[in-house]
């Protein structure tokens, strides 16, 4: 399950880098949302979008009228980035600053999903990625809403991971400054659910949503 | 200060397009880190990093070895991506999920700063967009660190942002359904500060970082 081609070895900070496909995985599933990457008319176009796997697959969808997709779906070149910020790193020096961050890069070729069976696991994948256990409860699409709906296919062959932890690396004149160092740590959070007006009064809060991997915080 | 050419027109969900350069400048302000992309063999790469804005400049900077670095500072085209989440939105049907976001995509090509007084203006804008008033406490870049540090700068001519907020928008024929619907909060937010092993005694958690725009929660 590992990969290595020259394209999507790491270059930069080379002891950053992971091809370890669980921690590709983790990472990929972590995130809420990828950045898509493709080229039009010369130019290179990113575009933020929901992602969701499935095993080696990457699955993105949207309307059957975007532009991206309908150009990703004939097979152009593609590549998907997620990154999952951890923190600020303050060091002594302004040169040294960084951030603790994982992200993984995808690169490949796109296939439309035109298979009803495929189209629907797809949008499963992609709903239980984001919230899981809201798939069984909403109503799933219909024909009509199908036909809207544009999904692609990306394999994780070419993956890689770059990674970056812990605190500042100053140079060692630098210590003895007085200015503090360390790391800020930063964190997606989600808050307290915000109902609309039309939720029935016998509805309460989904258990999916007290739960969600994002309500670190705990203010249910 | 409004650009609208053609490029950088948004075609899907025209309504949620916004050309007004104090919203575009809000968000790109408020974005920790961009999404870098540009062509190479003709192959679209997307790459995170921190980014700066002063006035109608953006700067992005990195190791003199970074090759994407070296690549945009030749003049290719390049789209520099940010994607604020503000909220998962849930439907009463699958179709009808969404996110809201606000994200900005800007189109150019970047020029390389040469110059040493843009050079550290550049890395002061950089530094300052992250941690507001660090850069007064901190060891500034000596002559080997600019060296090995490469700036690019590029302009907001054309930018262009888009924003969904707001609840569901949902079929009629849903709303009776016994089912949640509503926004789900998220936020990136910062956690208490990590000091590493060589900060003197005498220096307390800086006030910068006590009331960073990301401790929205308190818990100094």
């Amino acid at each position: 399950m590992r990969t290595l081609t020259s394209r999507v070895t790491v270059r930069r900070l080379p002891e950053r880098a992971v091809y370890d496909r669980a921690v590709i995985d983790a990472i990929l599933d972590e995130a809420l949302i990828c950045h898509v990457g493709f080229v039009h008319d010369g130019h290179p176009f990113v575009i933020p979008t929901i992602h969701g796997r499935d095993g080696d697959r990457l699955y993105l969808h949207g309307s059957s009228a975007s532009r991206m997709l309908r150009e990703l779906g004939r097979g152009i070149p593609v590549c998907i980035t997620v990154t999952l910020l951890d923190g600020i790193v303050l060091a002594r020096s302004a040169f040294h600053h960084s951030m603790n961050y994982r992200s993984v890069v995808v690169l490949g070729t796109a296939d439309e999903v035109r298979d009803r069976n495929e189209q629907l696991r797809a949008l499963e994948v992609i709903s239980e990625h984001v919230i899981p256990g809201r798939w069984a409860e909403v109503r799933h699409p219909n024909e009509r809403e199908l036909r809207q709906t544009r999904i692609l296919r990306i394999g994780l062959d070419e993956a890689s991971a770059k990674i970056r932890s812990g605190g500042p690396k100053d140079d060692e004149g630098d210590l003895a400054l007085p200015v503090w160092g360390g790391v800020f740590p930063v964190q997606l959070v989600a808050r307290a659910p915000l109902p609309d007006d039309h939720v029935p009064t016998q509805v309460g809060l989904p258990e999916y949503l007290r739960h969600h991997r994002l309500r670190a915080d705990g203010d249910a």
